[in-house]
């Protein structure tokens, strides 16, 4: 590794700039952030995220995944530092990032950006407060083959790192837009959205919805539920059948639960002669 | 509160004890476990579960949950400790505890005790090694209705305190088993329990798979995917189309995929005129 640069300190300002992203007012003011994980720097490199620099533990590296990775960065323009395990500890989150961090500069965030095809299906996420709720969702969403995610005023910045990790690194592909709820419904309209919104008080089950076309499905992040915009008479509300003791599912599992429906009727549609 | 003792030593040896079941080796040895937050301890409480010891935080109380799990607390009798935020501090998990914590003493997990009506929709899940999986599955498992869980060879014990509280608390009134995954096979053979497994190499979607009647939903746990055992020729093999980047999605959510899809089959046959 030639042109790797051994860091063993701690307070070396590079490893201090990188774990400063942690904090949300670092990632608003320098547009970067922070990943961790061989499986999601290599997601992030594939999908030609924009890598400013890398943190390697040779120690800690491990697995197909990390060599995978590795590789992928020594193709790239961005400069590899190789760390102590003492430092990595400091850089990276936990114990899953497997030897490698990454400082990188997401992609845009702008509903503008967004492409919107005729059978576009879309997941709204209104409020969403938990990073990890938004990452999920996205893996769910990534699987589903859904065109894009919107964060309808979300309560956390999108890249925050628990973000990237929850998603498994569907981020990088998956298109994400973030703007506030009312200028979400507008745009929403403007471009013949329909929108199918899942609250525990509605009498039609989301089984009962046509997801085929294009259609936003409209879930109210953790406890709050959803915000009183999506109660507008052009708004579709749907239940998920809760038959046990507990009132409501993780706001991920009912978005993959609603998109893989919208993949079974889309599937039903097309082999369906008609 | 006259019944209370007020804790303020974190070396009191309840404490000591209490925080001692955070080991795997101490809840085999005692057969008791904790559980942390309102909601889930309410649930236990309904569902009648034994609660042996009950610690309160009073400037930690907050919220609705809390206040409906402490009147549910003070009906039973189980001792209640009042404790300082710092006792308190050393006796919870990270801050979700809402100034609740409780030893419990959970309930059977043998394969023998479980009912099996002529519509059981059950889960195994094999080899499974995060609590956190296992709680989520119970979870969802419980929206979808279903009658029972089922981990083969989990390499996590049932009583882990991340097992109550990803399940939010439903673990206590999901029926839950485990054993070596041959005797699971065994046991789903004799009870004529038909076997569908999703794989990800598996030919048929499982939106193709008749997931009414008697039937098993089997997932492997993690990356591992599932054991050997589960290529048997009676196991119908299913995957869930994945249509983006990643080759999979968590298991909680495969497995509320499948629930759902069962969940809507059902209602479908019940609904149609045959």
């Amino acid at each position: 590794m030639t042109r790797a640069l051994e860091i063993s300190s701690p307070s070396n300002p590079r490893v201090r700039a990188a774990v400063a992203l942690r904090e949300r007012r670092e990632r608003t003011r320098t547009g970067a952030t922070i990943v961790d994980g061989a499986r999601e720097l290599r997601r992030a490199l594939n999908a030609g995220v924009v890598v400013v620099e890398a943190f390697v533990c040779d120690e800690l590296l491990a697995g197909v995944d990390a060599q995978a990775a590795l590789d992928a960065l020594r193709a790239s323009p961005a400069p590899i530092h190789r760390v102590t395990p003492a430092v990595f500890a400091k850089l990276a989150f936990g114990d899953r990032a497997e030897g490698l961090v990454a400082v990188i500069r997401p992609s845009s965030t702008a509903l503008a950006d967004l492409e919107v095809p005729s059978d576009a299906l879309i997941v709204v996420l209104d409020g969403v407060e938990k990073p990890g709720n938004l990452g999920a969702v996205l893996r769910s969403a990534d699987g589903a083959g859904a065109h894009a995610v919107i964060a309808a005023s979300p309560r956390t910045d999108l890249a925050n790192p628990n973000v990237l990790r929850a998603s498994a690194g569907t981020v990088f592909t998956m298109p994400l837009a973030e703007a506030p709820t009312d200028i979400v419904l507008q745009w929403l309209r403007s471009h013949a959205v329909r929108i199918v919104a899942t609250r525990v008080d509605a009498a039609r089950p989301y089984t009962d919805a046509d997801l085929t076309g294009r259609v936003a499905i409209v879930l109210g992040a953790e406890d709050e539920g959803l915000s009183v915009a999506w109660s507008a008479r052009d708004v579709e509300a749907v239940h998920l059948p809760m038959l046990g003791i507990a009132d409501s599912l993780n706001v991920s599992v009912t978005a993959a639960i609603l998109l893989y429906e919208a993949v079974r009727q889309r599937a039903t549609r097309v082999n369906a002669p008609d």
